[in-house]
């Protein structure tokens, strides 16, 4: 049972390799059957050349293994506390890809700077608070799914407009509607925190520090292509 | 009719993804045959891998699809405008490279460093205004060509001299006189654009601001390969 | 004898260039059988398009070389040094890899400054100090080896916690418990030096210099992928 | 005739393709037949992949054409000049790959900052000065020649010893006792300037600007490889 989700499940996570945003065992995808509760989830420390679909592990959303002789990614909780509160995502990827990765290090949220950026989510990529030392030191990973849900609540962020986390020191979470678009949103995070690092180092070079997407932009160029009007792409 | 056209344009787009200029979706190429006032350009949203030559759209230069089952990029009156107010340019690609991207969204001209760029414009690469509210409201699009144009005739530049320009906030055009130089000039952006930060890093470390070609050098490199008697290439 | 380690020795070697850490002749791999005492290592200055395994060299730890129509790499007498003084460690590998360089020409270590340095190493990446003129003079590539194993010494880290090391103005060196893991690790050397530099480069552009990773976190990464209890992985 | 130096010129050519130095048409290669006085060299402006061996131009020291149906590389004076002056030298290739073209718009030498570079060239890397208006507007690619020949004068390098210059604004240069050495020449350059910007931006981060090899590792590694006890490599 479930074997379809985990072969999608199997083909996103060799989609990371291909996009080029793991490396080795690095990252992990996810998916939901929201009607049988049960999330598909790639096995701990697997290469991805050696994976197969019927190594996917299956989890209930109490956290307890459901089906699969592997243990599950260590990322598990993170992933099963982020569907338990975001209801509308079906999908979750996590990945150290290199750029995201350098604005959670640093602690920073990715600013919106342009139109590339508005097209994939309203507003700023979030980074969230540090975990401190007593949720580190138990449930960890869990807690790394606790606080990211409490930064979107605390912002007032809805997840369904802001497909993208940077846990702080971590890295990127990014989730969708399914595990394409999850993993599409990986990598549209990836571009979008390469090119927010080259505009301000640009802007710095000239002494000017104006930048910055006009808010009526950001609308434009989201609600073109996500809102109730959207006219971006074919029906 | 127009298939030989709807091919080539077809190979153009797909030359985006070759040169790594565009993930997923991103990017378009459009061409105009003049004499039928016809202007064909990519679908929508639509993937490089599922595109075919025939999902290609035509458009007349007023805005109306004159054939094609899909709707047409929506960039498309953006490269209308351009084609109505530049009678020299054949083609058309926008694309979100980016380093020509981040110098878009910096709101900075690309400075003419050196010989690569000046083999490439005769002068910066201009960067446009930031449109109004109102123009982002209404017409966006439309508007997008606007001040393009709008652009070019403020600063006297030829369109010819110049085949490229980054739309503030947002990202680069580039034009020439057939899909493959349109494309190609899509390429070199890119290329001058990376080479214009690392010039001004590498200056800026060493305390040495003294960048930016010689105007004798800029003439000598742009008319050697695009002057009236230019002697660089074949017959 | 040894045509196993040579043939795995070979492939290591081969996965550099796969894995783009080297250029042309660039980089070497070792591995040792600690039962023989003998080392196995890629001859110097060979093409790894023309090298095939029986061109492997083997030494014993004294330096003299056992078997091998080659000369062994000019390396040969840093990596027996390493050896000889860090008896965990079963395979060597150097590369000339550009971020793992840079930090290693500016004469800094690489800080730890996230989870994906976490769960490489327990602690900042060392960076050696500048040997002398008469230590370069005499015995340089010896010399090479011994300022490692006193860096090590000086700051008390364990090799098996930290499996790289850089040589100032020099390059990286990594090791592992085979040359599988010691060729992964120079890897995720270098991918950690380059997230180090676009971390500090992303927090000096805020202008907020608090990047460092917790020891809470440090200690929980490391730890439950390498510590007594690590739970990351397959059994 | 040469058909054998015409064969290697065209698989050069081709190398800096695949060694990704080149975009389009960019960059050319040479190669000199001393006992005929005779240079083989790339035609202007000609598509990598449309070119064939029988396309490469040959060239009498003078600057006059010997043989060949098509338009030789604008830059021929260039080489012809280089070939007259450094009679070491057997082949000359020009790119205009991305880190050394920085360099050269900055106008800046690149600097000695590790073993990559001491194994590479005996010192900095020139850049040449401006040229004047007078040099740019007559004979500018012979003039171009000129300069490197006067900066290696001026400063008292060896050719032999420095197998790659800068030209202001431009970009590099390199050469070798064959074409193939001088091709990888051009790639260990751009390699080469690729480390030294990430060098002093790493150092610039940390407040620390001790960098550049000290003298006696710059003597160890270049003379160890080109010196005349070099024992690098095989015999």
């Amino acid at each position: 049972m479930l074997e379809d989700l985990k072969q999608k499940v199997y083909e996103a996570n060799l989609k990371l390799v291909e996009y080029g945003l793991v490396i080795l065992t690095w990252g992990n995808v996810s998916a939901i059957d929201r009607n049988k509760g049960l999330v598909v989830i790639k096995p701990s420390g697997v290469a991805y050349d050696k994976m197969r679909p019927e190594d996917m592990v299956v989890m209930d959303l109490s956290g307890r293994k459901y089906s699969g002789r592997l243990n599950p990614s260590s990322d598990t909780p993170t992933h099963l506390e982020i569907y338990r509160n975001f209801p509308e995502v079906m999908s979750i990827v996590h990945t150290h890809s290199p750029w995201a990765v350098a604005w959670a290090q640093a602690g920073r949220d990715i600013p919106a700077y342009g139109t590339t950026h508005a097209d994939f989510a309203y507003g700023d990529i979030p980074c969230t608070r540090a975990l401190t030392e007593d949720e580190v030191k138990d449930d960890y990973e869990l807690n790394t799914g606790k606080v990211i849900v409490e930064e979107f609540g605390k912002r007032g962020i809805k997840p369904e407009e802001c497909p993208a986390v940077l846990v702080h020191r971590h890295g990127p979470f990014t989730w969708g509607k399914d595990e394409i678009q999850a993993v599409q949103n990986s990598l549209i995070l990836e571009e979008v925190a390469k090119m927010a690092f080259k505009t301000e180092s640009i802007a710095t070079l000239s002494g000017d520090s104006d930048v910055g997407i006009e808010d009526y932009l950001l609308d434009k160029h989201y609600l073109r292509k996500h809102g109730e009007n959207a006219y971006y792409g074919q029906k």
